[in-house]
């Protein structure tokens, strides 16, 4: 499985973050390395690297990487003025994904906990390493927990129909929509893949292709506009998506293109699932209609690849980077905790507030 | 308006072809010339021009370019047989768009009946001229005639949803769907139009964008994911689409996308029309499920422009390049003759026959 973001904090120098470059991809596999959090806000922002819990992830690497920056910058001022600079800087790369201000946000409440405690910003900085490191690995070990969970949800053979790329490239590792995939066909189950090709960033195509094809996994490229068909024809089982952000009444922001999906299924009667940990799930938030969605620039629809145009030059463009599922059309989300029906997911709260 | 197709008959000298390639607007305008019926099939074939009414034209002029080359090529064997040949070498070009058949006949019905009326190949050749300019200007008036009685669906003010290319460059001029668009502009309706890019030939991004903006007639560009939360913004009042065939019971077979567009409609309570001439009607077909598929080359999905590939070498891909949407989604067919519901068409088949 591709290992797209590493960390590294060598004995004698500054950490630095590595990212496969997913931009590139399937194309060229090139790595854009951080030394400061600037890089890795750049990163997150420009789409280096993206899917909501590598965004977290990264984000929470560029917090350690930001705190590293005040004990070897002879920063002015206290350090919790600046790891709030710091904070603020990776919080306004991308609006939708609520992982990034999770991660964000478990990461304040360690080093405010440490500096209060009297800990020195080198002592901290060291504990950010090993918090950054956790949260990655936790990622990792709740997708395959949602694996578990979710792949008996699918049948033993049939087709699942999934849009953008919610896969090891859009996680720690291994995948959430990608992942319950993947632990069905460990399982043994026959499991054909159909991959929207996701316009206008082809996360599909470029990305969830590549990955599922590195697995030998059997996986069909097609245009977003046929996924219809294919299922009036009876030819797909299940649809399955991950989410940038999941509300508390279950509704669910994802990639643009999945609310079409899911009015879709539920017109063909086929279910559709949603895998994403609970970090995705913004408890705060009442309904998907408050969810800030994030409008992109107009280049990614009228130029394709690396600047060739396809459309006419001032060509008004509407470009939304997300749209929003009702909990209405939403059959499960699958989670690392279980499976839920999405208006259960508020009877979790309490345990939520439990564990952190 | 753009002139997609001409046709020209010197006095001393082959006839000749002159069509608007449109594989490569909106960024260049270049013209492809055929002199004889196997460019025009190629021409066809390869999507120089495309759009179900044009096709049909472009094929009525490839038959009487044939006729000339049997009277220029001192071809052996009888101008019947000629003529057949001719006429299977520009059939076979694409299968789905019945309107390719319709013209093929009609200017079959014509020359077998003045050849065995006794008159010349060069004398019949002069008439298919005429015959063939009749089937491009009555297509232009009959999507005038469209345009005049759906606009009446139109609200005074509202925006309109469109997928494909429907438009000037699709039909004789004027357009279908557009044409629709451009009549209720004309009468002073203030109509925002969205167009879906329609991937994967992106014939709404490089097309209609381009006719639309050349007609200062308000167009924002999407991407084919995009449609649904629109309409679940109540961003959009109508639906409008062209047809490739429709059958006796109303379905409607036209470019990949529009089913769901049809049951996106249907779930948001959008009227959803169809604007198409009767040549596009298959009256001998009972049901849309019959209609053949053309699936095309999985490079229209892999790469994108001129060979720019974004998907990862090998990939398996499916791509058909129509869909079907049964009678029951499609609120209204415009035709020529007025609007119809789709279960209603079948009532127009004694005076079909009569007019052929």
């Amino acid at each position: 499985m591709v290992n797209a973001i590493v960390f590294d904090t060598p004995k004698n120098g500054p950490p630095s973050l590595h990212l496969i470059d997913q931009r590139r991809l399937p194309l060229e596999t090139v790595t854009v390395t951080s030394t400061d959090h600037h890089d890795v806000a750049n990163s997150i922002r420009e789409m280096v690297v993206r899917g909501a819990p590598a965004i977290g992830i990264a984000a929470a690497y560029g917090i350690a990487i930001g705190s590293y920056e005040f004990t070897r910058e002879k920063i002015d001022g206290a350090y919790p003025d600046w790891m709030e600079k710091v904070s603020r800087t990776l919080g306004k790369t991308r609006p939708t994904a609520v992982n990034l201000f999770w991660a964000i946000d478990r990461m304040r409440t360690l080093w405010s906990d440490l500096y209060a405690k009297g800990l020195t910003p080198l002592e901290i900085t060291r504990v950010l390493y090993d918090e950054a490191r956790s949260v990655h690995e936790e990622d990792i070990s709740q997708n395959r927990s949602m694996g578990k969970f979710g792949q008996e949800l699918f049948p033993e053979s049939g087709s699942v129909l999934t849009h953008c790329n919610a896969g090891a490239l859009a996680t720690g590792g291994y995948g959430t929509a990608l992942g319950v995939i993947r632990a069905a066909v460990e399982a043994g189950k026959k499991i054909h893949v159909f991959a929207d090709e996701t316009r206008p960033y082809l996360q599909g195509a470029r990305l969830t292709a590549y990955e599922l094809m590195a697995d030998n996994i059997p996986t069909t490229l097609i245009t977003d506009g046929m996924s219809a068909s294919l299922m009036a024809k009876g030819k797909i089982s299940a649809v399955i998506v991950g989410a940038d952000r999941i509300t508390r009444n279950g509704d669910v922001a994802n990639k643009i293109g999945t609310y079409a999906l899911a009015v879709l299924a539920h017109y063909h009667k086929i279910p559709f699932y949603v895998a994403a940990p609970f970090s995705t799930i913004d408890f705060v938030m009442e309904t998907g209609n408050l969810i800030p969605i994030e409008e992109r620039s107009s280049e990614e629809v009228t130029t394709i690849g690396h600047g060739n145009r396809v459309a006419p030059i001032g060509v008004d463009v509407y470009n939304p980077a997300f749209d929003v599922t009702p909990a209405g059309l939403i059959t499960r989300i699958i989670t690392e905790r279980g499976v839920f029906k999405p208006q259960d997911l508020i009877h979790q709260i309490p345990s939520i507030q439990k564990t952190f």
